[in-house]
């Protein structure tokens, strides 16, 4: 069981994947936005950039990885949390796996597209992972965005 | 059942594959090479560049993929195939169903690693797989690899 003091950490950090899905969202993006955090402290932080790369694989995870990796100067981020706004995909879930990740925080579930049904395994081993921090903001963005689409 | 001239014409792209692979063996990294190819043209190639990049997420598939959408300006690959010298691993699979490739072709099974075992179904629904052409020369590429790593 968390405590009070995690739970708070945990919303800080969630709060700043909020505002990459912000920018995601103003962007016409699929609003989800990632952070790497490493010993207390933001290493990257990234958004989905799918549309304006034409990349199906600039999920806001991937970036945030790859921009993490950078930052660091190693292929590992053992100690290490991501922290998304939507439950990653099998993708970024086996991208977690290979990189050593040993957490991932996620705000909302994705029943439809995410790694908890289409891949259950494919984080490392020992990764702890956490979901529902700040679920309701995290829905919220994907709500609306999709609701701003269809109308 | 697969006529003989495409098998032949699966070989012959897959031995653009191994080019690749052999490129990764030299400069020590994992040896494995894909190409993406459209309408009997190849539209990108890469191997894998984990080590260099310091990035997990630089397998050969993935920059192949990355490439291919960067080349016809689109982010899908319908109609296209990606022929790689290994099974892809849950990320790599997970990245062509993203991409909406029609058609999957690698050399050998990746049992440990493969996205067969840890995420069946990633690839697009209607997505063709074919297994085994080239199998020995993509296999022996890696077990030369990693008998070498381990001397």
């Amino acid at each position: 069981m968390a405590t009070e003091e995690e739970l708070k950490r945990d919303e800080y950090f969630m709060r700043k994947a909020l505002i990459e899905a912000q920018a995601a969202f103003d962007e016409g993006e699929i609003p989800i936005g990632a952070v790497v955090v490493c010993k207390g402290q933001i290493i990257s932080r990234a958004h989905n950039l799918t549309e304006r790369l034409h990349d199906v694989t600039a999920h806001a995870e991937m970036l945030a990885i790859t921009a993490a990796t950078n930052q660091l100067g190693g292929k590992y981020l053992t100690d290490c949390t991501l922290y998304v706004t939507i439950e990653p995909c099998p993708m970024c879930a086996s991208a977690c796996g290979w990189a050593q990740l040993s957490r991932v925080v996620f705000g909302a579930s994705d029943d439809k597209r995410g790694f908890k049904r289409y891949a259950p395994k494919v984080l490392h081993p020992k990764a702890e992972i956490t979901n529902g921090v700040l679920r309701e903001d995290c829905m919220a963005l994907m709500q609306l965005f999709f609701k701003k689409r269809r109308d």
